[in-house]
Order: C-alpha cells, then structure tokens, then sequence
C-alpha cells in the first residue's frame, strides 16, 4: 500500500499559542490534500534555544500533548508531533510525540544524541545545558509498515539508522533543524545516505528559516526514497512538502540491489 | 602529517602485460608528481567480467603480485594495488594488495560483499558466478596511521566503514569500478557519506569509462575530505587524481562535530 506523507515546515515564533495555531492550520491543510501522515519540525511549539527550553517545557500529557492528540484525531490522520521540550522532574528531553488517526499515542522518541557542536566560524551549540538525552530507538506500528522516529543530530549516527531499517522500519521520520553552518553542507548528503543505505524512505521536516531568530533553521525538509533520490523538497520558506510513498517500491529496490541480504555482520 | 595520494584512475584491456605497462607508467607520473601513496583501480590488470577472471587469476606472489612489490620499491612509495583475481586453490577471489615504500606487503584485502545485483532495466551482474568473498576487514599501518582498504560493493556496507574507523582508520582507500546504473545514483553520494560519517578520507579509484568494454566502468575517481566535500576528483577519461591529505584536518572536524565520541552503542 502507499501512504501520502506531508512535511509542515512551518516558521516558529516565540508565541506558543501563536505556534499551535499554526500547527494546526498547516496540519488541516495537508489533511484536506489527502496526506494520511502529516510530520512537524524539531521544537515547533517552542524556539531553538536553551534560553526557551525550560519555560516552554511540558509533561507529558500536558496541553500540547492534547492538542497533537486532538489534531490527528480531528483530521484522521498519523501525526509525528515534531519535536517539544518535554519535563519530567527536574530534566528536561527533546521529544517527539506520535498519535495514530484515534488520536492514541503510538511512540514517543528522546533525542538520543544531543547537539553539543562547535565548529570553528560556524555554529556553537550546547543543547546539554538544559538537556538530557534519551535512552531508547524508537519505531512505530502504522498501516504503512514500521516507521522509525529519531531527532536532528540523531541522524548523524550510521548505527541507529541500521538498527531501526533491521527491526523493520520501512520509513524513518527525521524532526530535524541543521542550520546554516551544517544545513549546506550536509544536511541533503546525509539524508539521501540513510535513505540509501537501508532502503528506506526518509523524511526530514525541519522549522521555517527565520533570519531573526535564536537559532537559523536550514529549512530545505526532504522526503528521499530507498534509491537515494529525493522525491519532494521545499526551500527555506514557510510550506508543506507532499509525496506519496511506495511501499512495492521499497521491496522491488531491495530486491534488485540486495544491500540487507548482502549484510556480513559476522565481519564488522 | 601530511599525505600525498594519487589515484590512477587507468583504462583497463584484455592485454594483462599492456595494463602493467600502463600502470607502471602511471605509478611512476604520480610518484614523480610527489605522490607517496599510489592507488590503483578494481580490477585493473583484467577485464571487469566473470568471462576473464578465471583465465586471468594469479596465485599470491606471481608475476602480478611481484610487479606491485616492484613498483613500490622502485617508486619509493605507498602502493594499494587495486585489486587483481587471486587465485587460491580452486577458489578466486577480488583481491587487493598493498606495499609499503621498500615493496613489502602490508596488506591484503579479499573483497567480502561480492557484487550479485540485477536492476529492472538497468545493469544485472553475478560475482558470486566466479569469485568468493573474503572473510576479513583489512587495516594497513602507515606513516598517516591507519588505512582501511574496501573494494567496490563493500562500501554499500556503512557498518564496515563505522568498524575500519572504530578500529583507528584516518583513511580508507577503495579500488571500485561503478557502472552506468550505480554510478550516477550512487557513487559520489555514498563515498561523500563515509567520509562525513566517519570523519575520514576517503579516497575511490575508478577503472577509465570504455564504452567498448565488457563492463562500463562510471569513472569520476575522488577523493573526499573528513567534513564531506569532495578534495579531488575527474571524470571519466584516464587520469590521475591528486589530493593532500592532512591528518590535523581530521582532529579537527572530530573535535569540532564530535561525531565518534557521541555514539551511543547502547541503544543500538
């Protein structure tokens, strides 16, 4: 079977009130065109920035929560909520919640690898000020198959990527905001290599760029099928990136060019 | 330290002593050109196809072998001897051999994905028809440090990669010959990848295109730098491609974008 994916690349404010509107409307858009899976950016509800995350930060539960849930339920739909700061006792974790088209909570991914960089005359950014990181990979049960959900620097690592495409995920949804030290040079590379290599869809939604925010978003959300090629992209503006995805197309791509089943673990 | 390298991205015949003329012609431009690491091409001495392999396969320490060890010596310097058919007992297999500067083999890599793809509409191609695979991964120790040496359809394998590096590469050299289906899709993307992933180098020779030949070689040799860009490369003619590797390049990106001491093996 196909699913229709859309990615909401929707600009973040520092108006969390003002953001779930915006959610919301982008999320019934995609809706009324046929999307049956609708994903939003990293910390959509909140802006990049350790000077943000603890006062936006949630319980799990807590209204964002019910807004993603009621969201997937009112527009039938599977919603990767993107990515929020969500509170438990006194840590803080990047997390991204998923509901089915009940609106019932299917997943819930930690960012597992925490953005700590700092390139020389690039980007400096310590996301382990004010986070903590999560300690399990995380898949979804859906109609289309085993989706894998993970966050922005997450991607980064190879071996996640394997171990989700081994215990069957089909498609990976990628929350994700590079920015503009690390989005030209790799955010497409790296995306289209994982689609690649484990022959999966891979769908990367990341915020609007702002060039007034804390933080300057990448933009460019993706969508590359098993054969490495995009199949839907935006640019850096406010949009909704749509794609149909194939599900005989992963298993012909698989078939012709057999990387899983060519596998030599026994050597690595 | 620094490192000279220079691929010999040759045009490969069904003449086994012309390929060693024209390898030997190429080694010495390079080493003349201040090359101190030579790498030659898959395949270079025989035509890549299950119809030549056999005829052409040599044991370890022939003629082949004693040319490669020659040639080093003679030049002074680093030699990855692409790969040639090795025969062992009943068995081939795609076999790289690498020489230190005084001719002594330092490393000796049996190709261990073999090649077995059939594209709808594209290139089909059965290795496993005349070769065996190998069972090892190959590290060789060099005045750079350690080199990792892949042939072709290993580098499909990210976890191979994610290994070489784990066990301390700083470069990984593969002879590889892409055809016209995989090539263009694939080649650039997947070895830009492994360098970035692995915040290595990663160097990949070509056989020549010749659209008369039994196998259509893509060509378009390079060399990929730690940060993923692309530090040499040529199309699809003969050629040599130079490139100076820069080991305080690689520490670096590693301490910039922490991409190794990141990991979180655990979870995956």
């Amino acid at each position: 079977m196909n699913l229709n994916i859309a990615l909401c690349q929707m600009l973040v404010t520092d108006n969390k009130e003002r953001n779930r509107e915006k959610a919301s409307s982008m999320i019934r858009e995609a809706a009324a065109k046929g999307a049956r899976m609708v994903v939003l950016p990293e910390m959509w509800n909140c802006p990049y920035s350790n000077d943000f995350f603890p006062s936006f930060a949630e319980e799990e539960g807590a209204e964002t929560y019910q807004f993603l849930s009621e969201e997937a339920r009112n527009s039938g739909i599977y919603l990767v909520g993107g990515s929020i700061p969500e509170k438990k006792g006194n840590k803080i974790y990047n997390t991204s919640y998923s509901f089915d088209p009940a609106g019932k909570l299917i997943g819930k991914h930690r960012k597992v690898h925490l953005f700590d960089i700092d390139i020389a005359g690039g980007i400096r950014f310590m996301e382990s000020e004010t986070l903590t990181a999560g300690e399990k990979m995380t898949l979804l049960d859906t109609e289309f198959g085993k989706v894998g959900v993970a966050i922005c620097f997450d991607v980064r690592f190879p071996d996640l990527f394997r171990r989700m495409t081994l215990e069957g995920a089909r498609l990976i949804v990628l929350p994700g905001a590079f920015n503009m030290t690390t989005g030209p040079a790799h955010w497409e590379l790296t995306m289209r290599a994982r689609a690649l290599d484990n022959q999966v869809y891979l769908a990367a939604c990341s915020p609007a760029r702002d060039t007034k925010g804390p933080y300057i978003a990448f933009g460019n959300s993706l969508i590359a099928n098993p054969w490495g090629e995009l199949c839907g992209k935006t640019d850096a503006g406010e949009s909704i990136v749509y794609a149909s995805l194939d599900n005989s197309y992963i298993d012909a791509i698989r078939d012709q060019l057999p990387l899983l089943k060519a596998r030599r673990p026994e050597i690595y």
